[in-house]
């Protein structure tokens, strides 16, 4: 009897804890380490949805906002989200990314039950079957963009705001090779829901914020949108810097080199900083690497030296770490 | 000049083999090893979709229809995939499995273009970003019917046939606690396309083929539906054979554990046997482990020896498999 009366009362401590947490709880949406615009964004967006569609969630950022997230913040009267970089124990949607590396730490203490990105897929694994909306387009907020419009749910006006502002950054105001029909379709939605009339008066004044470096450090600026990758077996970093003009940086590239150098001892093979000209539309490559060689021949370029010009080079995601990967899987080989 | 000549050649000579490839080579769509219904099924139906939006592509298995299948296969008029499992050097879109241990060996040489599927997320990586639509519905093809609606195409009536079979085969015609609203909804919508008047009548022809095992052996009864999970370092295999009444089998469990044994000694730490009675609603689990006391928390039994009835238990990936990875990651830990 007396055992009974334990079972019982095990269960309804279980139960009633069970019900604590579903209500006390919220899911936590998360983007990527060193937060851009569509991480911050997207996190904001999609805590939205879920919070309407009576799931609590919570938007988090691993890191503070860059000066063009703040500009969309403060357009579109928008609050950071709070900054955390641990979530054992919870249970995490995320956002603009797929893999440990770019994840909070201790992902794996979390229990990932959502996945929202337009990345290469990263190796996630989970226990058990999650929701996961992963396309190739410009930017996660556009298929955010589409949950909304699957749950028959209407945007707010602040949130479309920071939507189209997060597809502005990812795709460059809509120039990016990355871009497709439905990213270009979701921002003339998103615009005309947040009341923006000019696209283009919008995005070139975001995208001159994201070009304000002036007073910021190299190795700030270095590890601002900076990407850690596991290259069969190799750390490689690859960081880039959009800006509308690159004569603001031309005379810090030495500066930028020696941020490299110091950030390289870090354990990286590699570091490869993408100075983007979003004018031109092309990305001054600087390059630290144990073996110049393989970054070379990722490009089919030889002789880089420490910095090469590529020509109609703006994408990280699509013109530069395929290739890079590839290189490094051709290099594992010989 | 001569060099100028040269080059002019090898950029005609790439871009005629880039055409020649992507008129020649279509997009090979694939399921899981031992393949079940679903995972034929849902190959079948998305190849079909793919071509209807001018994308060429080729439904593969990895290996013969089960008993169930062919049921579905005869019914609906279908023929079954040729059966590969090499797609080295090919365009690849996964379906019904997103991890390494049950994709085509070489499946690291292929380009994985897309991923649709209803299970836990597998640690799959891909250079570039795919198209995935993973979710947690009951099975494969219901997914696959969400994709013909997204994309405005419609289902010809024999593929609708056999995407009903997958549904009723996944979701044990729709009894399993794996089954959602949305697998209920696209039967449905998929028996009015195929013409099938009444879905119970129609699943219990199909179930009763599923448990027409007389004249297979233990070993093959074992293989067919065997899916092998790397759980924190330890391979663990789970099969299932889900039937109408255990009766069928209740004089072949000797068979069975002999069976497993030999199995066993591939390198696994555990083998379990799922014989899940679809009328009950239950499962009676045989084990043959290196620790059963692993096996024994993971469902929170005590000297469960070589086989329990687990009862309510019916599905692997929702009742079994969490559990199990838990246990095992416990179980790591000490």
């Amino acid at each position: 009897m007396k055992r009974h009366i334990e079972y019982l009362i095990s269960v309804i401590v279980v139960l009633a804890s069970s019900v604590i947490c579903a209500t006390a709880q919220p899911i936590l949406v998360i983007g990527h380490k060193n937060p851009d615009a569509d991480s911050i964004l997207s996190a904001i967006a999609l805590a939205n949805l879920k919070t309407q569609q009576g799931i609590p969630a919570l938007p988090l950022a691993q890191g503070t906002p860059n000066q063009e997230t703040e500009f969309v913040l403060n357009a579109c009267k928008l609050d950071a989200p709070s900054i955390q970089t641990s979530v054992a124990g919870q249970r995490v949607i995320l956002v603009d990314h797929s893999d440990y590396l770019q994840a909070p730490a201790d992902i794996s203490k979390a229990a990932v039950v959502g996945l929202v990105d337009h990345h290469k897929l990263g190796g996630l694994t989970t226990d058990e079957p999650i929701e996961v909306w992963v396309f190739p387009t410009g930017c996660t907020s556009t298929i955010i963009a589409r949950m909304y419009t699957s749950a028959g749910i209407p945007i707010p006006r602040e949130i479309a705001c920071g939507m189209l502002g997060a597809i502005i950054s990812d795709t460059l105001l809509l120039s990016s090779p990355t871009t497709t029909q439905e990213d270009r379709d979701a921002s003339a939605k998103l615009a005309q829901i947040a009341g923006v009339e000019d696209i283009q008066a919008f995005g070139q004044k975001q995208l001159q914020a994201k070009s304000s470096i002036e007073g910021i450090s190299a190795t700030n600026l270095l590890k601002q949108d900076l990407k850690t990758f596991d290259m069969h077996g190799r750390k490689v970093g690859v960081a880039q810097l959009e800006l509308m003009d690159l004569s603001i940086v031309a005379a810090r590239k030495d500066e930028f080199l020696s941020a490299m150098k110091i950030l390289k001892d870090e354990g990286y093979h590699s570091i490869l900083l993408m100075l983007t000209d979003i004018g031109k539309q092309g990305t001054d490559l600087l390059v630290v690497s144990d073996n110049v060689r393989i970054i070379e021949s990722a490009f089919g370029l030889k002789e880089i030296g420490q910095s090469v010009w590529l020509p109609g080079v703006v994408s990280r995601k699509k013109q530069v770490v395929p290739g890079l990967l590839k290189a490094f899987e051709g290099d594992g080989a010989q």
